[in-house]
């Protein structure tokens, strides 16, 4: 294998698949990224998957020799972002003296020269494809939106399985994200254009990770409107333009979250997003660091709402700011970080909090803009 | 006790005190910042003080009641640095119900309140003063050339007591600043005007870790062209205009360095300084975690120096560069941190490299500028 690109695009197409390396691989072949060098082409792809999570890339690059070889991926990514601007080649050679029969690659640039030992391509799993069923074209806005507004409510931990993926459903006009973990929800809905997609409507859950990389390879592509997608019994695959982006699907049944949205509300407020996010960071200073429990007490007839917190023995915090409140007042409470998190999303200059109960779910939503609902429970006040 | 300030005074001089609180604390009340108010000067001024290093820093402010509180000081951090631009109003009344008579002080700012428990200002030691001897201006430009080539070579290693610290020494016409850690020696040379300074004599070694906040102190000072320095048996104190730093001295001889520098040379090679720096990183990837050893191979017929670093296993890597080469040339190892870490700070577009056998010292020094020596030992290469 031989080929000569530049330093430049070699560094940017393995930063991209780098994220789907695992940081302790499970097998050694898995710790690294599989090079294919295409003569008829002219390009590279690199491929990394952690048998969950696959992302492979394209560049263009002067071949000279057709060849595939599985490199260390952070020795690799450390030498190639180091490396001067400009070209590198890339050479492989079997390294006769190596028992295991690992592949000795000089990496050349104008300064100087590498030599690292990869492993055999043939040991590097292949990446699941899909050829059957039908491929869908996303509007690639409605993706962004969509995983913007509701990626961070997926839940990190792992052993909660379906919850640590967003689920989305596609309808004929608009596709759904949701995402939660089990203390909050969050729902965006964005339109869908019937003459430019398929009527196929179908649902699937995918897990945050994957979808987080999917947000990266997006910003990456200013140019295209859509990305292809398809969907199979276990994997999804990703297509836009060079890169392709492959995930397991989690199994199991979403929870039905339309069922814990409110029909109605008995008592509608109206707040300033970034003045409510900032008021809140100050208390939090004092949020006891086991329930984070902020108070709002709602003033309907000064039109002010009240932000508290009391830590025994440290001290206590209290800012005030104007609400416009339809309802009655009272007292509520949550956990600040659920509130933080959900406002930070919603990304409109005045929010709607809606209520019925003090102990039934708050639905905070965007006044214009996107069509989201961010849902959290309060926390009970103990008198 | 009460007073009105602006929140960006309060917060910029609380962050510098700051520093001289101790993440764990050894006696409660150092975690703490003492706030002084002073009625008659209509200042504030704000002491921290972990033992070894204390800071005092001082702002106008509208005092309207005399008095002194010790307040936590990583909590009035967070607060005051997250509060909105503007007057903040502190008052501080007795709690009576708190058994231990933890003051309540109550922090107002446009938005809302914190009350926040205090300790008493008694329980805060006092600052060491000096009173008697005489007080040194040292030029500002000096002391920071000589902080900024000298501090990084310096010990970390608490238990190597007198080199942790960086060895001054006053003569009449200039001021040296010398650091090891005993593996690499640091000494800069800068010149004093004996017109704007006090012909006294004297050496001193002070805590790093002091010197690194007098390094910030310095730089927050534009105005000032000296800052005054006063020293006795134990303590250092420097004074520059409403900003104090003391801090114990270091005890016992410190190395005599001046012995460890070779009178002469039989090699000199003269090298671009970006350039090694780039070339060693480069290498450095494929240096050994345990030893970093990096080979030069100096050519003296082609001019060239050649990096290069083996590492088993993992593979190996050379960069060349141009060298200029007075003297024979052969190969020389040296451990790349210590190499890096001095050509960083050594601050001129070529440096000069002087060399005896192989064993022996070497001196790195910038070609016109600082008066820097930069000395290393190589090691020895296994055949």
């Amino acid at each position: 294998m031989k080929f000569i690109c530049s330093q430049n695009d070699f560094n940017t197409n393995l930063s991209l698949v780098s994220r789907a390396v695992p940081s302790r691989p499970t097998h050694p072949v898995l710790g690294n990224v599989l090079v294919i060098a295409d003569k008829d082409s002219q390009h590279i792809s690199l491929i990394a998957f952690d048998l969950s999570l696959g992302i492979q890339t394209s560049f263009p690059a002067e071949v000279k020799e057709d060849g595939k070889i599985a490199l260390p991926a952070k020795l690799l990514g450390d030498i190639v972002s180091r490396l001067p601007d400009g070209e590198i080649t890339i050479t492989v050679k079997p390294d006769e003296d190596d028992e295991e029969e690992r592949s000795l690659t000089t990496i050349a640039s104008v300064s100087g020269t590498f030599e690292i030992k990869g492993m055999k391509a043939a040991e590097f799993p292949e990446l699941p494809s899909i050829n059957s069923g039908e491929s869908l074209k996303l509007p690639i806005n409605a993706l962004t939106e969509g995983l913007k507004g509701a990626l961070f409510a997926a839940s990190p931990d792992e052993t909660k399985q379906i919850l640590t993926g967003v689920h989305l459903t596609k309808n004929t006009d608009s596709l759904e994200f949701a995402a939660t973990d089990g203390h909050r929800l969050a729902v965006v809905e964005t339109p869908l254009d019937p003459a430019e997609t398929s009527d196929t409507t179908f649902n699937v859950t995918i897990p945050a990770r994957a979808l987080r990389e999917l947000e990266k390879i997006l910003t990456m592509n200013h140019n295209a409107d859509f990305i292809c997608l398809k969907v199979d019994e276990s994997q999804v695959v990703f297509q836009i333009g060079e890169q392709k982006l492959t995930s397991r699907k989690l199994e199991g049944a979403y929870p039905a979250y339309g069922q814990l949205i409110p029909k109605s509300y008995s008592r509608n407020v109206t707040l300033e997003r970034k003045r409510l996010i900032s008021s809140l960071e100050l208390v939090a200073i004092l949020a006891d660091q086991k329930n984070n429990l902020v108070k709002f007490t709602l003033d309907e007839d000064k039109g002010q709402l009240a932000l508290s917190v009391e830590s025994p023995d440290v001290g206590s915090a209290k800012q005030f700011m104007g609400a416009e409140i339809n309802g009655d007042g009272g007292e509520i409470a949550f956990n600040v970080k659920y509130l933080m998190d959900g406002l930070k999303a919603l990304n409109s200059s005045s929010v709607s909090m809606q209520l019925n109960a003090n102990t039934e779910p708050v639905i905070f939503s965007p006044l214009g803009g996107l069509k989201m609902t961010y849902l959290v429970m309060p926390v009970q006040i103990r008198k």
